[in-house]
């Protein structure tokens, strides 16, 4: 072991130390021993291990690093502080409202590969971008830190099933086992044989350490390269706390920075306990990296080193004044075409099946297309692309978190996923969409079997606050098609936005055409499919009460009824305008879905069309369903085209 | 090992698979070959293993079973016509409409103890009633069949670990290893020994056997009583479709039935196969049942078991016709009346504080109250009930998924649960809350640090989505407190709440005392703080924001501009007749949120009153926050006293 670079590495993780407890005290808050356990991991992760230029973010040959255990986001900072690209006086504006380095970290700060903070997310994240690098045939690694605590997540034991099924050997995961959570020991406390018997049984290679010692680490770090074919995770027992004795180990001090008043003794304790690692001095002309480099290329590196910039100081690419705002979707500047499709007007298709047609299609202009299923592929139709093009279909198991987050980690190394499951079991993925969410990762989600309409399965297979749930993400879009044109246009107006979340619902039973192949859709648009002077209210529906609408207008049209028939296939955001032109003289609308009444898309135009004076009554499902048949329930729940009909006829009274 | 109880338990697993098949090809649908590989499990556990009194579901003493695997329900309704509880007749009325023998399990037919299809959830439901036999010192056994394709979800393994924490040795789980999942071979195929691993590393004791091989399922079953310490696995490698040539460990038959057509030649198949176990009769004079008993009292089997009226046929008991609507709601009739409070009105105190006091207040006339938490009790305050009476408190660590499920689990054996995390945190558990209002279990939940007010720690610790995602789940109440006063009294609505699933919204910041400590307050109710004939316009608000909504009474009341103020603490129902009553001449309402805007308190408000000509407008949270101090968060989003009152003059101009 060369001594310099552990004097390095040493006075790295000092000042990661100071860094974090300085900034926190600044703050008056932040989670300061969660950095004091991990600082040595992290100075050796990025002054010795980790290859990446700092001044190019977007290299595709950067080596990444996710800070799962989100809440030591100032030792984050502090790492890229010194690594050149934040001054001492930006790490001091840690939490303050202008500044991009927030109480956890979010990519606003355009270091950052993903927001996080929920815990347990990161591994997913990683395994996303691990796998990225697999597709690219990159051979860069990626490292995640992850707390003790947050590996009681089951998430993170989804990720870990799934690294070691797809044999991420380029995935490292170091667990910071310091035996403390928020309020208490952790089940596990400090029994790293534990840990490691969990990992091993779940595939991956283990290296047991002590996280303080620089030696130990930087073997480990060593000994990763020599690994190939599992993933790896490096366990390393640290003290929560460590460098600070009145912290140490104990509880009380997990949100809890050193106030001003202890401040002095506490950076003087740091200075007395590490003085060695304090009182060295950077050499800026016999740079260290250098060493460093030649240490690594001897420690099983590739050619891929070369070309990366090797980390080295690097003040003159200080971004801190340029924040990321769109967060990942600045790498996706899409536009994709797809072909006329040719469906035949009298043909009868599920929405969920053209989903699967219109991937293929779209694989065709999208060289980065990726499919992600969760083990129900021939039910939401992902299969077709899979059948077409194998490589381009990820299976992800019964395990929705932890495909959405990995649909994180692809998107941001440029992968347009595509990620597919029943829209009910979208449910189980809701943090993970709100962290996407925050990322502003343009993830494209496809939700199928929406509704009652799916039948004899019963409640626990139907997806009734999707739409909700949905609507509720920031710069989110749902696209909710009736018939084949309409989905296979959605997706591609999928492909194209890049702005955060696309939602697509989709239907289990085959339903009729309705548009022809040439008809033009866009997001935040609306069809009206009839409209006539003597209208005397207006239907909005979408998916498959459309269809029950259009029987409705049938039957009225017999009786004399004349009704206007909006398709709101895009239901976030709301074509107001379309919907008040219509309605203008008459001035009643219904709405019809099959969804629950609470966040769904009546309640959505209801809100939109609040002080239009228009009457609007909403038809949802309001009682707890049931198995039966399709009709059955939508009669059940007066969605059906009776109930609609009924609806009609009392609103024009 | 008795022959005779072999041969009748072999009987009974032909007869399940006889009823599995004849009642998915009735119902043209349903997932007979997953019924096929856990037929004999699931005769050894009804008919060998479980003592219980068919008669009696409430017994205490019962044995209680979850089918995890959903889908298998056919088996499950099938047992419970061997059982008797059920003719052949209903079993053929599977999946139709006016039958409670839905897909998947509900409690609709009463002899479910929660509803499953969401795979993943099963053990968790039973760790909560194997907890619930530990403190209530019961000494039954909980019974969990997995299958092998949903031990991908990381729930189980939230469950796995928590079981072995709390030393859950009367829970036991059977792995049914079948291979397939519904599209392919799942990720461990048959590798048992892998799964041995795992659950070994989860702290659990395990058996690997041939799930087909009925000695080798009843040993287990016997060895099961023989452990102690620890939950135990059965890890069971069966074949998908067994007895069925035609499906027999073949892909494309997950989710189908036999055709009419081909039924004729697979139950002939079927008899030609298990021809003694087709054969064989019972003789229900000398009760095969006796035996059985009696080897069970040889096995370790307890005074318990005398109690319990073992298992024999119970022809006279069928409630199929007497569906169980409220699913565990009946078991609660709870009428639980808290002291009047002490609260000073000059005090300042944070209603997530108020939420812990409540509580210690409820313990004093609640026996069966229990305080879970996701390891953040310090947060949420759920800390001061642990402080008081330990025994009350489960720390659940980071899990919610499970704690959700868990919570199920326990208020099915009749605990008044409150499970508290962070607001934004629950959103992880939206299929478990989602599956818990499917059984329609009244859980009680509390979310804490609600919306940017809390300021610092950033958008991934900020709840925005719970009003919204709470809203839409089927019977639940949401009630929002703002001061100590109607945060005691709302804990105490919830207490008494047994219709489904009710939420307590709370706020990180200390906040002033509004209400005497004598004010009542109810499920569906509203507080008119303010009102004046020369009132202009109402301003509704709850939380946080009715502080800001105040500051800004206040302000407005200085310039001469008068407004109503409504507290909307119960946020659904909504009190529509008050609202309407007070803004009946003017007409113009501010609602006012710290929550994302859809889905949210305004849209909710919006949509009740879309009808009455009333000007409605809605401030809520529509930028994507950060972190911050409050009031710079509030000023952001616009939902700060001053917006309020730009939002009046705007409204009143």
């Amino acid at each position: 072991m060369n001594k310099n670079i552990i004097n390095l590495l040493e006075h790295k993780a000092y000042k990661l130390r100071y860094l974090s407890i300085i900034s926190t005290t600044q703050a008056g808050s932040g989670h300061v021993t969660s950095c004091l356990s991990a600082a040595d991991i992290v100075a050796a992760l990025f002054f010795y291990a980790m290859s990446f230029d700092p001044q190019d973010s977007h290299n595709t040959n950067n080596d990444r690093f996710i800070l799962s255990k989100g809440h030591a986001a100032p030792l984050l900072y502090a790492a890229w502080q010194q690594v050149g690209v934040l001054s001492q006086d930006d790490i001091l504006t840690l939490r303050q409202f202008d500044s991009v380095l927030e109480g956890h970290p979010t990519p606003r700060f355009n270091k950052i590969e993903a927001a996080t903070g929920s815990l347990g997310q990161g591994l997913s994240v990683g395994v996303g971008i691990a796998m990225s690098a697999k597709l690219d045939q990159h051979d860069f690694y990626t490292y995640v830190l992850i707390g003790d605590s947050e590996s009681s997540e089951g998430q993170i034991w989804e990720a870990a099933q799934i690294a070691s099924y797809y044999k991420l050997d380029n995935l490292v995961a170091i667990l910071d086992v310091n035996r403390l959570g928020q309020t208490g020991e952790t089940m596990q406390g400090w029994d790293v044989q534990n840990y490691q018997a969990k990992f091993k049984a779940f595939g991956w290679d283990t290296i047991i350490i002590n996280g303080h010692d620089m030696c130990e680490i930087v073997n480990a770090l060593d000994q990763v390269r020599k690994l190939s074919g599992k993933p790896i995770v490096i366990i390393a027992k640290t003290i929560k706390g460590y460098g600070v004795a009145m912290a140490e180990n104990k509880n009380g001090f997990h949100g809890r920075a050193f106030t001003k008043e202890e401040l002095p003794e506490v950076l003087q304790e740091l200075h007395d306990k590490f003085s060695q690692a304090a009182e060295y001095k950077e050499n800026e002309d016999l740079s260290p990296f250098d060493t460093i480099l030649q240490k690594q290329n001897h420690s099983g590196r590739t050619e891929r080193d070369k070309s990366v910039r090797v980390l080295r100081p690097a003040q003159d690419v200080r971004d801190f004044n340029n924040p990321n705002p769109n967060g990942f979707g600045e790498n996706h500047k899409n536009k994709f075409t797809l072909p006329t499709p040719s469906y035949k007007q009298d043909e009868k298709i599920a929405t969920r099946k053209v989903y699967g047609q219109a991937l293929v299609e779209l694989d065709d202009v999208c060289d980065n297309l990726l499919s992600l299923d969760a083990e129900v592929k021939n039910s939401t139709f992902a299969q077709i692309l899979e059948t077409k093009d194998a490589k381009k279909f990820i299976q992800c198991f019964i395990a929705e978190q932890n495909m959405i987050s990995m649909a994180v980690g692809l998107t941001s190394r440029g992968k347009i996923t595509f990620s597919s499951t029943f829209a009910c079991f979208l449910s189980r993925a809701f943090d993970s969409l709100r962290m996407a969410a925050i990322s502003r990762s343009p993830l494209r989600v496809c939700g199928s079997h929406a509704g009652v309409s799916i039948g004899q399965d019963g409640p626990s297979q139907m997806g009734l606050e999707d739409i909700a749930m949905f609507r509720v993400l920031p710069n989110s879009i749902i696209l909710y098609p009736s018939d084949a044109v309409s989905t296979y246009k959605c997706v591609e107006l999928m492909a194209n936005y890049n702005d955060g979340i696309s939602y697509l619902r989709t239907t289990r039973s085959d339903t009729p055409i309705i548009y022809k192949n040439s008809e033009d859709f866009k997001i935040g648009g609306c069809k009206v499919l009839y409209t006539n002077p003597q209208d005397k209210a207006c239907i909005i529906a979408a998916g498959i009460t459309l269809h029950e609408a259009l029987k409705a207008y049938e039957e009225l049209k017999k009786e004399g009824i004349k009704v206007a028939i909006i398709d709101l296939y895009c239901v976030k955001p709301i074509d107001v305008k379309t919907i008040l032109e219509t309605v203008g003289k008459y001035k009643k609308i219904i709405t019809v879905e099959d969804h629950y009444l609470e966040g769904g898309l009546g309640q959505a135009v209801a809100f939109e069309l609040r002080n239009a004076n228009i009457q609007v009554e909403c038809l949802a499902v309001t009682k707890l369903p049931r198995s039966g048949t399709m009709q059955e329930l939508l009669a059940f729940e007066d969605i059906d085209a009776r109930a609609i009909i009924r609806a009609v006829k009392k609103i024009i009274c």
